[in-house]
């Protein structure tokens, strides 16, 4: 398949171009860069909506209900389900997804898991160059879901304008757990499972961690309760932050992060390549270290002047 | 506290002094590479046993049982907590665990959790020099615990000697998923909460996964059952190793991931300065690229050739 034929099928909202682009994304492969580099001017059409919480919170069913709800107000929706790799979500766990959300019939749904290949960062990367991929194929809301819980998903958060926090009614130890990390970046909480008695409990506890001017939403994604309302705080947050210049703060900081990602991406492949030149010294050095000669200290200093030389 | 205080307290196994060289070595407190210095013959003195999993398998109510039962048999017991710093298991939750596996009347098991500081590669670097410690104390027997899932743990595979992974009784299609990852990692496979029928059916499916050959434990940490059977099999997986000459590739290799991690922080920590002399420069790029007038292609490339005359 030529350059030209993927960018006009792109164009088009063709879902298998679009499917073949991002699989080129995925597997790194360097035509795809010509394609890209001609959508330059597409970029930042799509309202983008990140989606995360812990595992089992139901985030995949609201996701698939919440497209359901833009596509009633005539939104071109694109998703992408991002699989931090963790060894136990394999990508065959994300097939399924996939397959809920996307209906046949409906040609402006186009949803897509994402996988890393190799480093970390090579996800942040995936992401924004699938992301352009959808903005130029017409796309006009995103949403980003994360699958598994962790690390990653705070690098997640820079991709989406307005990031959903999605919970279960939990006890109040677990709520103080999650008050550490995830519940300062969220824009919005979700309390989800809804149809359970506890969610009211858990509402007044998060109501006390986050503060009064935070939004909360309960929702049944189940039993379809709850999914316009959650719709609506999202969009009009995106438009709240859009005229305060939240939004066009949100993605600068996205895009110098995509930056720095990408020198990131450029050192690692210098340091891979002087790591396999020096293999067997490595290997001795390992050596010594375990046979109580040297410190690893003291080897780590040479093996850095080595290598600082590698590159003058 | 002198460096000469600290190093004689370690070498005396008091376990206050253990916990300050490593409270040092996690806030990066450079006076600790002294005390280390001089413990490099102490290298590799302990038997190393990682044990790792789901959370929720029960692996700290399992190590504090195999902590008691390495104590029966004499052994000075080391255990590392290692939190790989999700933003949801905060260091807090850590505390609970180590105070469950750790006894005040025993000065021969010190129990302790890690956390990471700032970026990926500090971890793997705070284990080492946290082992160092425990092993210049005059360990004999240390646990590596990781807790949370993901990535993160298949790096600290590298650290133990051996590895056991702990599983409760899932369903087909969560062990199908595990076949993935941790599978091929682990030298003994553990089904805890085996007071669960199911687990007799998990062993099955499992023994079917990882073949005739492989190790299956079943445990019931909470009432005590198969933890001496546990025990003896990974340390008799250590001596089959030790005999076989695995241990020593382990090590070797594990020795040689820590150099490769030393370089990479170096690496990083350039690549910091750069970003921060060039925060203005970058944040005039993001702006372009969003104005559509740049790709982020381009943009990447043009800061890469100047980050490397920076380095020349």
């Amino acid at each position: 398949m030529d350059t030209e034929s993927i960018k006009k099928g792109i164009e088009n909202g063709d879902r298998r171009f679009i499917a073949k682009a991002i699989t080129m994304i995925e597997e790194g492969d360097s035509r795809i860069y010509e394609v890209l580099e001609t959508f330059k001017d597409r970029i930042g059409k799509a309202k983008v909506f990140g989606i995360t919480g812990p595992p089992g919170v139901g985030k995949s069913t609201l996701i698939s209900k919440l497209v359901k709800e833009a596509r009633n107000r005539d939104e071109n929706v694109g998703v992408l389900l991002v699989d931090p790799s963790s060894p136990i979500s394999g990508g065959a766990l994300l097939g399924n997804r996939v397959r809920m959300i996307e209906e046949v019939s409906d040609p402006k749904v186009y949803a897509r898991s994402l996988a890393t290949r190799g480093w970390f960062g090579g996800l942040s990367r995936a992401i924004d160059d699938a992301m352009l991929v959808l903005e130029a194929s017409g796309k006009t809301v995103i949403f980003i879901e994360t699958v598994g819980a962790g690390q990653i998903e705070t690098d997640i958060f820079k991709k989406a304008d307005v990031v959903s926090l999605v919970l279960m009614p939990y006890s109040g130890d677990e709520i103080q757990a999650l008050k550490a990390g995830l519940m300062e970046i969220a824009d919005i909480y979700v309390i989800n499972k809804g149809d359970l008695d506890r969610n009211k409990i858990t509402g007044v506890t998060l109501r006390m961690i986050v503060g009064k001017e935070k939004k909360i939403v309960y929702t049944s994604a189940l039993y379809n309760e709850g999914i316009k309302e959650l719709y609506d705080a999202m969009m009009s947050k995106w438009e709240e932050y859009s005229k305060s210049g939240e939004i066009e703060k949100r993605r600068k900081m996205r895009m110098k992060s995509s930056l720095i990602n990408d020198l990131n991406s450029f050192f690692f492949s210098l340091l891979e390549k002087f790591i396999k030149e020096h293999d067997e010294e490595m290997e001795k050095i390992s050596e010594e270290i375990l046979k109580g000669k040297i410190s690893r200290y003291q080897a780590s200093k040479e093996l850095i002047t080595k290598f600082e030389s590698y590159i003058h």
